[in-house]
Order: C-alpha cells, then structure tokens, then sequence
C-alpha cells in the first residue's frame, strides 16, 4: 500500500459534523494500510466572511495581506480536522502551505508553484502521522511572504503535493459523484464517467465543466499522477482521469467524453474592420495590454463590394466593460465602424478523443443542434472538441439533444445520484 | 523621534469601524515621526468562537493543533489592520509571530518567550513600513512548530518586540483609560495613576488588577521598558509603568498606589494536621504534583492540647476541584481529619512602596476594614503589599472603605471616565 492525498473542499468541512464524518473517512483509508495526507480548503463559507471584511477596510485590499487574511480560512479547518482525526485515536498533525513546503512566485492572489519541498509532511508521515495541509497557500520564494494560489489552488496544492511525494493517486472529494458526460442539473440521464484521459478533462474544464479546473489537471498530466474524484458523502467510485485506464480496470476509451456547456461569457462583435493587414493585430493588442483572456474568435470573410470584414469574440462576462472601454479608444487608429456587445450567449461544447478518427462527430453534431431548432452563432474547433455559441436561453434544449443524440443519456430511469447535501 | 511599539486588544479591532479608528491612530503615530510595530489581537470574540469550534470536534483539543488553530484569530486581525492603514496612504505589513521572530519553548497554549529575533520587522521599519505583529503566538526553538502564549500574550508580545527592538515605549491600548486607584466598577471615586512603579504593578496584577498582567511587567521590568496604559477610545495621557517617572514629568512616588481585589480564589482548609516536621511539605507537594497554583498560606500555631494545627490556603476557583480530590487521597498518609472547602471569599490588597517606610500603613488598613464591619480571614504580607481574605459578600464595602481611608478618593465629583466602549 502506498501514499495517497486525499484533498477535500469547504463543502465537506462546512461544520463540525463535517469535519468529524471526513476525518472518519481518513482514518479509514489510515486503517486500510496507506500513508495519508490531506489538503483542505476552509470551511464552507469562511473565505467569503473574509473577502467582505477586507471590503469593509478597505475598497482594494493590498495583496500581500489579503493573501495573509485569506490564509487564515485553511488554519483554522486543517486544526479542527487534526483535532477531529486524534479524537478518534490516529496521530495527525496539520502544516500550513509554507510548512508543508509548497514555494510560490510573489503574484499575491494568484500565485503559481514552482517548487514542492514537503520534508515535514515525509518526516511526519515516517513517524505514524495522517498530515493535514492547508490548501489554496504557500510562501514566495524570494520573499518568504504568504501567498495564494487564486481559483481551484486547492486542487492544485493535492495534485502538487501527490507528484512531490510520488503518491499512487490523489483524490478529490467533492459534493457530486464525479464527473458526469453533461451537466447532471441540466441532463437528468447524464451518466457518471468511470475513466476520462487527461486530454479530454482538459477541454470539458476549458469548456465549462467545474468539477475540476483546467490547472490542476494541467498539473496532474505534467507529472503523470491519477486523479480520482469522487464525493465526500457517499463511498461510490468516482471518475479516475488519468494517461491509461488503469491496469485493473477495463475501461474503453469512449469516442465522447461528455457535453459542456458555460454561460459566463459574452461576445463582442468589432464591425466593419478594413480588411488589411495589421487590424487584427491592433484590436487583440488593445485586449492583451489590458490583460483580458479571450476564449473564442472567428473572422469572417470581407464583403468583396466593401472591403470591410467583422470580428468576434467570447470573454469573461466579468472583463466586457474593460474590453469595450479598450477598444473604443483604438476606434479612430484601428478604424472600425461599431461595437456591438452581448452577454445573452452559451457556449456548447463537445468533447472527445474519438473526434480524430470519427469524422462523422462535427456532422452529427450541427444536425443535432438543427433539429432541436438551436441557431449557431460562432463556431470553433479543437482536434477532440467542438465549440459552438447559441442564444442563452437555447442552452438547456442544446445540451440535453447533443447529450442524446451521442449515446450519452444513462439507460437508467432512476434519478442520477448528485450531490448529497442538496447544495 | 524614535521607535513605539503599540498593542490594541481585541476589544478595540472588534469589527470593521474598530480596525479603521485604530488604523488612524497608528498613522498618527507614524506622521508625528516615529517609527512604529503594532501588535494586535483577534477581533472580539474571535477566539472564543475558535475555542468552541474546537470544542464541537474535540472535548480534550491537542495542544499544537489547538495552538494552530487560534493563531487564525490574530491571522485575520492584523491582514485587516495593515489594509486599513495602506488604504490611509501608508506602508504597511503584516507578520505572523513566527515571521517576527518571536521564538518559544515547545509548551502548547502558554508557550514561553525564549528569544526574538526580529530582523523581518527590522527591515519593514527601514524600508517605511509599519509593520503589524500578530499577539499572542510564536514559534517553537525545536520543532518550528507554531505555539500560543497562553493570558495576557499579546501584552507580553509587546513588550518583548518593544525590548528586542529598544523600543522608546510600548503603548498597551485598552478600554479603559489606565491603572486606577481601584477598579473603578466598584469605587466610583477611583482616580487613574499617572505613574506606578513596576514594583507596585507587579503586586497590584497579583492581587487582582486585570489592566496588565504579571507576566508582561515582569518583562518589562526585566528589560527596563517603559509601559504606557492607555485608552484607544480617547486620546488622553494613561498610566505610565516604569522604573522612575520620566524626566519631564514630574510624579510624586505615593505611599499607596492602590487597592486591587479578586474573587476568583477558593479556601481550602486542611483540619487537625499532626504538627510535626514534615506534614506541611506532604500537603503542597500533592499539590504541587497535580499542577495548581496556590496563592496565600497560612498556618496557625498549634493548639498545645491537641498538637493539631489547621493549614488554609488559596487557589483559582477553577482548580478547587482538582486540589479536594488530590488531598483526599493523602488523607491516610498525612493524617489529617478534614478538608473545609470555601469559594464565597475575597482577596482585598493594599500595595504601595510606601508600606517600607511607613509602619503605620497595616495599622490603618486593617481599621479601615474593622471600622467597615468587616471580618477578616486570613493575613498575608509582602514587603510592599497587605493581603486579607474576607467574605465575598464584603468585598465592594472592604474595598471602598480601604480607598477612602488611606485618601485616594479622587477630588473631582464627576464619574470617572472609564471605557468608551460601555463594555
């Protein structure tokens, strides 16, 4: 039996009673043999309690110490678990990010790794202890100050500790089953998926899919260390994203993985661009410099009769002020005609490794957006995934015939098991 | 203009409002020219809340995870208080205790100040900043293991920052406006010290007086530190601690500095002990085994008849229980009859330098309290300091005729200013 990292999020450890049934979960997978280290989040809704009394001091709080604040959150539930987890008779000690090794860049709130150095958590586990480890921090590497790993850090910091103490597996315990082929409050015969490939886990988090965050799988593929994510309330295997299925298990490599969708974007549309050389490049410059991501963009062939051609593309709902007060004021160099800005958008997308060898796949999928009367708007195309924008409100109708019309629906009638606290 | 160490307590960052008034006085402090290291608790019931967390997931908490996890309080306070301040237009950072410096012995939850090492600070200072220190915590010399100071630590973290730093002064900030006389809930014509000696303050924290406590003074006589207790809710002068009133105030040494009471001691009586060598020693050594702390001791002379003698003694309420169990089981070795148990009484002190050269002091002290009617228990003396324990009941008429009796009665007619808070 080897080491495992067991990483569970707020959900799981929103109260006492929480606590207490998690640590029992860890004293059983102590029990059963393995070396343990768990990395958790803060409990339920304490990183927001935070995040408003910084607000209330002051209206931009500085880096630096809102990344000490923040901390504060995985201190006190990685206490309470070592606390919970030696009431029940098992030796456990808890590590804050920086004692636990996990070295950092100085970008406060949004840190990367760039190093993992858990000499405490190996001394402690040689000495019979379960090591608890705060997620979502670390310390910076030239200054030795506290930082934060931003969105999904958690996950990250498991996946990051589990390749620096060369773990079978990580575990990720969350409140839903796994990951599912669709949204399973969108799709109610979304199935569970047994094995999903590092690859196809990428593009459903890039596509909307928000079990796990395309960082930490990113993280996880680099090092070649399986994910199994599963839930904190029910003892049911979860999803295993992993290179190979493993060696035990016989899974087929599906052709589609499953259907994501995402509803956070929107999509602005620069009209009537001089269809020359430079243009494009001057309008995405405006974007970059001000350091908004964009997801998908298409171009569209000029208008032979005007020369003029329109642009568009998807972003963060959250950056459309900031995009569209950038490129207004490009509008005299660059010379478009027009914005146009609309957030009332959903991005479908279809995922699957099977894409490259089944051509048929980009086909199938228009006619079923056809047929369910869905209108495409933007369409955009990755070697295992197809995107395409429709109007918000076709977003339920969209997903649910692709989910059929691929075979995904569970054969099933019972209800899929989602969630266990009803949140 | 040189170098202040100020500590506020959580009553004065207890929620946003608090934190950003405190914020403006420590940029006071700053714009007059001095440098400045603040040391602040948790905010309000903080750890309070923190201890009863834990307490829902472990009736006995272990130490180190209890310590990690108090440590959380002070986390969130000082990220908050640095916020404040950069958001007033000055520099600032925030430390935990280990990032100060401040080095402990390994004893969980009343770890023991070893050394600190304050270069972080140091350095914050030269570059600026105020630098803000979490109370209260530190990290252990061995294991590098977080530990907590236990009552009264962020006072002690203070002063021990402000000696390591050869602070000018370490202002103690608090909701009341210094030292008083007596505790002005209970004698309204208390009148606040403008200068005690560490001396006397040693003896008035303990026999009662909760303003400072032993163990911070004791520091700060150690490391000749000047103590300025003072309000954080008004802007008037406090109680200066020190060695000798300043040079440019000119304080006359009173004869009594104050009366300082406390009920929260017990009696015990140990009845009919054989009076022969050796008896005495097998009593406090039960005690002395089993960790309570005991205050006064007496003994009677023997009743020649008899060759019985009765031993009293006192201790916290809180380890009464502990101490009746442990004689209990001597009882056959020691040979003594029984045990009398008594929380209904009071300790009633009168300390003063003056008491050396003033033999009448005991005299008046012990007419004051006959003249009140009031009848006393037990006697103890220090060279500066009388002792009796009474009833409970008489405690505010003891205490109130003691004050009047040796003229501390404040002139002024008006209530003294005490608390801004109403708490």
């Amino acid at each position: 039996m080897g080491l495992v990292v067991q990483k569970y999020g707020g959900s799981s450890v929103a109260d006492a009673e929480g606590i207490k049934r998690v640590a029992k979960r860890i004293v059983d997978a102590k029990k059963s043999g393995h070396q343990v280290v768990v990395v958790v989040s803060a409990m339920g809704d304490t990183t927001d309690e935070l995040i408003d009394l910084a607000e209330q001091v002051s209206p931009i709080p500085a880096g630096r110490e809102f990344d000490m604040l923040l901390t504060a959150g995985e201190r006190i539930s990685m206490a309470l678990l070592a606390m919970a987890i030696k009431n029940l008779g098992h030796e456990a000690q808890s590590f804050t990010g920086s004692q636990a090794g996990v070295i950092t860049d100085s970008v406060h709130n949004k840190a990367r790794i760039i190093d993992v150095t858990p000499g405490r958590i190996r001394t402690a586990l040689d000495e019979g202890n379960i090591a608890i480890v705060a997620g979502f921090q670390g310390v910076s590497q030239d200054k030795k100050d506290i930082t934060t790993l931003g969105r999904g850090g958690s996950d990250t910091t498991a996946v990051a500790l589990a390749a620096a103490l060369d773990a079978e597996v990580c575990e990720i315990y969350t409140d839903v089953d796994g990951v599912f082929t669709a949204d399973p409050r969108v799709v109610k015969k979304a199935r569970k998926i047994d094995w999903i490939s590092f690859e196809d886990m990428l593009e459903l988090a890039s596509s909307g899919s928000k079990v796990l965050l395309h960082r930490c799988v990113e993280y996880a593929r680099r090092y070649n260390i399986p994910i199994h994510v599963r839930s904190s309330f029910s003892g049911l295997q979860g999803t295993w994203v992993s290179n190979e299925p493993r060696g035990d298990r016989k899974v087929e490599q599906a052709i589609i993985s499953g259907v994501a969708h995402d509803t956070s974007e929107a999509k602005i549309t620069v009209v009537g661009v001089p269809d020359k050389p430079g243009e494009a490049a001057a309008i995405f410059r405006a974007i970059a410099d001000n350091e908004i991501n964009i997801d998908m963009v298409v171009q569209n062939v000029s208008a032979a009769s005007t020369g003029l051609t329109d642009i568009s593309f998807t972003l963060p709902k959250a950056e459309g002020r900031k995009a569209i007060d950038a490129l207004e004021k490009q509008k005299a160099g660059v010379g478009f005609e027009s914005l146009r800005y609309d957030d009332q958008i959903a991005k479908i997308s279809l995922v699957g490794a099977g894409m490259k060898t089944n051509p048929g796949v980009t086909a199938g999928f228009f006619e079923a957006l056809s047929d369910a009367g869905v209108n495409i708007e933007l369409i955009s195309t990755s070697e295992i995934r197809i995107s395409v924008v429709t109007r918000a409100e076709d977003v339920t109708e969209a997903v649910r015939a692709v989910h059929t019309a691929f075979g995904l629906d569970s054969d099933s009638d019972e209800a899929v098991v989602y969630g266990g606290t009803g949140r």
